[in-house]
């Protein structure tokens, strides 16, 4: 039996006509090497845009089962699109809404989640010698209406439609190289990395690296789904794979550092320390849709307690707002929002077994002179909290600290 | 029970985002009146030719499958538009596409004709007291896939809901006041009819009428849903109603006289008068999808015969060349095509209880020294053909002499 291969390309790579042919060329290519194909696409390029805009003029506030129906069309405008360019160069080729796929979600509009795909007609197809042009990011709940799945649902569905039908691989092709050990616009001497596992990229996801969602790495990670990235401009790149731990090999102690500069810390001043006071604090936030990163809650000398938490910024200004009303009601002195910091991160497996990071992270920076202003950790990650004048000191010391600028497991991009 | 109305909006009238606003507002004041409503539209004007040409841009050759999941796209973004626009200035409304509205159709992909359809949901929608805006133009087949209904489309698939859902009066809305005597840039004395029966719409749309398709009429006479035409851009305007004769009432001898610049003449010339000619020919024309409007064969003194034929100008290359490979088989002296000629035609349903008509066409024609090259007639219709550039003068002393620029039973443009 042929290897069955899934290929995602998002609106970058298929953002013209002249892009999509050239994808027409690169899925052919890789059928004359004898896979079988389903092409996940998303919309062109600024399609999406132009959509939400056009609503926009009419009102801000957009019916979510609407927004989906108007944005579902951009997926199957560029499906059909490279479908004729598969055509028009002599490969065999349907296009497949999110419903034809058997893409069926929950009924969240704009951010449903996909509760089973019924793969029976795609393997049909998939037998009969066609290349699957697919849909990316919908699908249709119970009802029969057209979902979206909200922010990267096109690589959500090129995951999970691997994982239903079975595929070998599932290789996102993107704008970028791979996954590299520092963002390169900040750490020049960045890598790509070859290969990176399933919890180091969650981690990175989460740290900001938009190479790939979050959820779609959880999925890959649940049903132990390959995911290859690479990029759509670049023929003979490797990429990077993202994979299960190979535990017989030695892993680095440190695969990549991070940076997040939209980070905000707010600080609930000189509440008396009672118990249940962190409590109120953080069921007011989560009420909210605001996501909490680090909490720290220090005792001061008087009897007061000081909480702080990070957030991004872009939600600073809500969150200091609902804070400044919680204060009150916990009698705290005073709530305060600082949006200058960042927070540095370096993640790595190898931390599993190697301990000492920890200490080798806060030696680097403080040869740098950066003071830390909040800490915290996971089992393979470990972020400090920093002004953020420093962030970029903080990342190339760390990238040279950690011997990631020398190591020659990786590309230069 | 309330009134229910389908109402049909096509590309100009939902061309921009101002306009689809001033759509939504007519279609709340005609919910304020009492009546549920169906809102069918079709793409925004210029999307479907967007959508087109970039596919065109990889190839001419499309598989029309593809061409139909791409153009449908173009209803659903104007019909979830209207439907934000609608709940913006408070009315309930919901978006539906062709498969939501139950609409199956036959396989022909672009160009499928509807079978039937489920108005469950539809019905069920209405009765919640939503205003269904409806994704115009297309179906899916039985394989679920995505059909279109062709050039037109839209409006019959308004007819063709208020046909299933029992409505009182489907509405198209268009960039013309109504149906007209004469085509008002031709004729300065044109006036918009009142009323025009299924049959005479039928006869004007295949004269070239543009305002309605004959496929739509068509399926509105078959069940008797009586059709109002009328304009977007001007409010208190009646438009036209096109219904069922009213027999108990007199009828216009003549309602309106139609223009057709766009045919041309072939001649096949001196063959030899054995049976079977005609049928070689009109069988060889009949493999093509060329239709052939008037057909006349000459028989002359030496025992040769002629037979000469009218059809779209578009069509007669095409046609030319078939002919002189035919033409050739039957020992025929030589193949000829004139495009200078126009078809000029009076329609009335009141023809078919006055003798006469033909004999007055002729007479105002004549009085002008138009010379008349062909005729055809119908129960209900006369057309001549005569040299292209009489067709102005002939058109306007054909509205006169019936009557049609003094007559106030219309309104002036």
């Amino acid at each position: 039996m042929s290897k069955l291969i899934v290929q995602k390309f998002g609106g970058t790579s298929v953002g013209s006509i002249e892009r999509i042919k050239a994808v027409a060329e690169k899925t052919l290519r890789a059928r004359n090497k004898g896979a079988d194909l389903v092409v996940v696409v998303s919309a062109m390029g600024g399609e999406t845009d132009r959509l939400l805009d056009m609503a926009k003029e009419i009102t801000e506030h957009m019916d979510r089962r609407e927004v989906d129906m108007l944005l579902s069309s951009g997926e199957r405008i560029s499906a059909a699109l490279l479908t004729i360019a598969l055509h028009a160069i002599g490969c065999p080729a349907i296009s497949l809404t999110g419903r034809q796929l058997g893409m069926k979600t929950d009924g969240s509009h704009t951010r449903a989640r996909i509760k089973e795909i019924d793969g029976a007609r795609t393997k049909k197809l998939l037998s009969e010698n066609h290349v699957i042009v697919a849909a990316g990011f919908q699908g249709i709940n119970e009802q029969g209406d057209v979902t979206t799945l909200g922010r990267g649902g096109s690589d959500t569905s090129a995951v999970a439609l691997a994982v239903a039908l079975g595929a070998d691989q599932c290789e996102i092709y993107t704008d970028v190289a791979g996954v590299y050990t520092a963002d390169p616009r900040i750490v020049p001497k960045a890598k790509k990395l070859n290969s990176v596992s399933f919890d180091e990229m969650l981690e990175m996801a989460s740290l900001g690296a938009s190479v790939l969602q979050i959820r779609c790495v959880e999925f890959a990670k649940n049903f132990n789904m390959p995911i290859v990235v690479r990029s759509s401009f670049r023929e003979n790149d490797e990429g990077t794979i993202v994979c299960r731990e190979n535990l017989n090999m030695e892993q680095p102690v440190v695969s990549g550092v991070m940076c997040d500069k939209k980070q905000s810390k707010i600080t609930v001043k000189g509440a008396p320390d009672n118990p249940g006071i962190a409590a109120k604090v953080f069921s007011a936030l989560n009420e909210t849709n605001i996501s909490i990163d680090m909490i720290i809650q220090n005792m001061s000398d008087d009897g007061l307690t000081d909480i702080s938490f990070t957030l991004p910024t872009a939600d600073s200004l809500e969150a200091t707002k609902l804070m400044e009303k919680v204060g009150k009601e916990i009698h705290a002195n005073n709530v305060s929002c600082d949006s200058d910091i960042s927070k540095v991160s370096v993640v790595g497996a190898g931390m599993r077994s190697h301990s000492g990071v920890a200490a080798k992270m806060f030696e680097i920076l403080a040869k740098e002179h950066i003071n830390l202003l909040m800490i915290s950790t996971s089992e393979i990650r470990i972020s400090c909290v920093i002004e953020k004048k420093y962030a970029e000191l903080a990342v190339n010391a760390l990238h040279d600290g950690f011997g990631l600028s020398s190591d020659s497991s990786g590309d230069t991009p």
